[in-house]
């Protein structure tokens, strides 16, 4: 770093996938030196990011040499071995969420077990390794079906399978022996929807927690979210903050959390954590005063936080998932002559069907008619083909 | 550009400094190719772009090669010679704005005279190449003080003088002679303040302009801009509004307009054109559904212009100058403690007194306020020395 600059921190981000290249985006509104480990060069962050370093990134040596290029270094996937982050904070790298709170990010078990520590509300739930412990586990509660989860690895739906008796189980179990994958049995819950809520957490302490929003899931994969969720008490709402605030301390995590939540009909209940921006919170780029990116940095960075107020009565979040058409940006221009207040997020990456691809973000007071934008706008960017644009006059 | 994504297009932006750093970080959103000729590595917008080709900003080979490298170019400034401009157009090069426009915002004589042609609200004004001349149009007019500009090249103030007499007017008058920079002579308007407006154009024609902001001018440099100008009648903000279009239009403008006017007791009055995003659209980042930067590369790229609704009542901007001390990043800690709703911009620029460094923003209801805050975060940011901030817990 030159004399001159020599107050600007230096972040790294481990994973060059759209979260990195989102924080990248508020990165250079604070002006901090920011730089992303990319597996390769085409990655969604290395694409616009001035300053890639190609390697492994959940290597020993690569990520060690990231950590020792950077003055903090952030995370935006769980994937690097816990191992590799052990040895990284014993050379005096300095990793923001450090191995103390990511190992409850990275392992289901792990979480689960701390949460149950903790008293936050939770599904029934039991380590399994045999079929049998699966079966005594739904004869215990109220039958079939229960959840089976890998205990690590999974994101996205991947390793989470609802089984409905002994023989579905049976494949899941059997497979995991195999694998060596450790699995765990949860209690489906009975719930009304899906919700979430981002806190962030800085090194003091500071925590600063945004609006709990409702998530729309299909297929385990997140379609919508609607900012803030619409109805939701205040009792509940205030009690999902609060866990989000105890779960952040407790877990001494830093940065952005995500703690995802099912709404049942007296309470909430913790679903999953996450230690890094989150798909729920990508609508907080346009409808918050700061953005969880920006946010996110704010807090590895030690920097005081910034309001998470709102700047809009809704906002509405759809993901653009990627269909049979692998060309993208000729479909902007019917979205956006259609709708001029839609907000295209695209993120640079290979379309692959079902492949998270982009998002779309819209503004304004009736969650119904923002929900139907909303849909509109990523449905019509995911799918059907249209004619070439151009840039011709 | 690879085979899978060939309806990307490429778009490059001519010059290095913050305006091309600002338009890069919205290209990230829309997921363009983005890529910046800038003058060396650690300009602005080279310190955080993907994609930087390093070269002469101003000379021919280095903007042909650029522009052949690009489906559209664009600009940071004005300072690209008229004769590069035609031959990368000769060569078939696609500039947005074209160089029929830019002469236009290249040239202050120029301007004037096709302003008068529009019958657009001008100051009395004439070319003038002797110390007679500008004395005969003191005489002719209300005496002086007159205002002197050289009619290319300058910028931020440099290149206007108000002159109160004869003498004052024969050093400006010589020095242009000696350079060989035209000149011409102005009324001073009797103004009550200074407004400005940013209108979008694309290739097809739409356009979609923004409300009527003050500025607030100090030095010949803009300290603060008001969004919208508060208290302004709607005859004059609509008066202000039509006249970016038909300015747009008439100039066949492609991009971003901000034309500056002096408010006056019953109308609004032409000072300044500049084709690009402008300091006195920086607002629009946080306090319009489409920013300035968004916009002009939608504009550019012949997209759908995005919607230029405001987000919140009022929005203000204050620039960050620098001051004596050449460190930044430090002071954020306290701007950022004292108002968490504050935004604060950096553009990675080395500090020099007086130079512009950054911004910040502020949105809300009562425009006193948050112009009080504004300057307070800015004026904080650009002075006094204040001990270290630290990444550590």
């Amino acid at each position: 770093m030159s004399e001159r600059n020599r107050t600007v921190p230096r972040v790294g981000m481990v994973g060059g996938g759209q979260l990195s290249r989102m924080t990248h985006q508020a990165g250079i509104g604070l002006g901090v030196d920011f730089s992303v480990l990319a597996a390769g060069p085409a990655e969604s962050a290395a694409l616009v990011c001035g300053d890639v370093v190609l390697g492994d990134d959940r290597g020993l040596d690569d990520v060690l040499a990231f950590a020792k290029a950077n003055d903090v270094v952030t995370f935006d996937h769980e994937h690097v071995p816990e191992p590799v982050l052990r040895a990284v904070e014993e050379a005096g790298g300095l990793l923001r969420p450090g191995r103390g709170a990511l190992r409850f990010a990275q392992d289901k078990l792990r979480m689960r077990t701390r949460m149950t520590e903790l008293g936050a509300p939770s599904p029934r739930w039991r380590a399994v390794t045999t079929l049998d412990h699966v079966a005594g586990f739904a004869e215990e509660g109220g039958g079939w079906p229960v959840v089976l989860k890998a205990a690590r690895g999974g994101y996205d739906g991947k390793g989470v399978w609802i089984v409905d008796g002994a023989e579905q189980a049976r494949e899941v179990v059997d497979r995991a022996a195999a694998e060596e994958v450790p699995l765990l049995v949860e209690e489906r819950v009975d719930f009304s929807r899906e919700l979430a809520v981002q806190v962030a957490r800085s090194p003091h302490g500071q925590v600063a927690v945004y609006p709990v929003v409702e998530t729309v899931q299909r297929g385990g994969i997140c379609h919508e979210v609607i900012a803030p969720a619409p109805g939701l008490s205040e009792t509940k709402a205030v009690r999902a903050q609060q866990l989000a605030i105890e779960v952040a301390q407790a877990l001494d995590v830093t940065g952005m959390l995500a703690v995802e939540l099912f709404e049942t009909a007296d309470d909430v209940v913790v679903n999953e954590l996450a230690m890094r921006p989150h798909n729920s919170g990508h609508w907080s780029i346009e409808g918050a005063r700061t953005s969880q990116f920006e946010q996110h940095l704010r807090a590895v960075l030690n920097l005081p936080l910034g309001s998470p107020r709102t700047n809009a009565p809704y906002t509405v979040m759809a993901n653009v998932l990627g269909g049979e058409d692998p060309e993208v940006y000729r479909r902007y221009l019917h979205v956006m002559a259609e709708d001029p207040e839609v907000k295209v997020h695209f993120y640079g990456k290979d379309v692959r069907p079902g492949r998270k691809i982009g998002h779309v973000t819209v503004m304004g007071e009736d969650h119904r008619n923002l929900l139907e934008r909303a849909r509109d706008a990523a449905t019509y960017l995911s799918s059907t083909r249209v004619p070439p644009a151009s840039v011709g006059g």
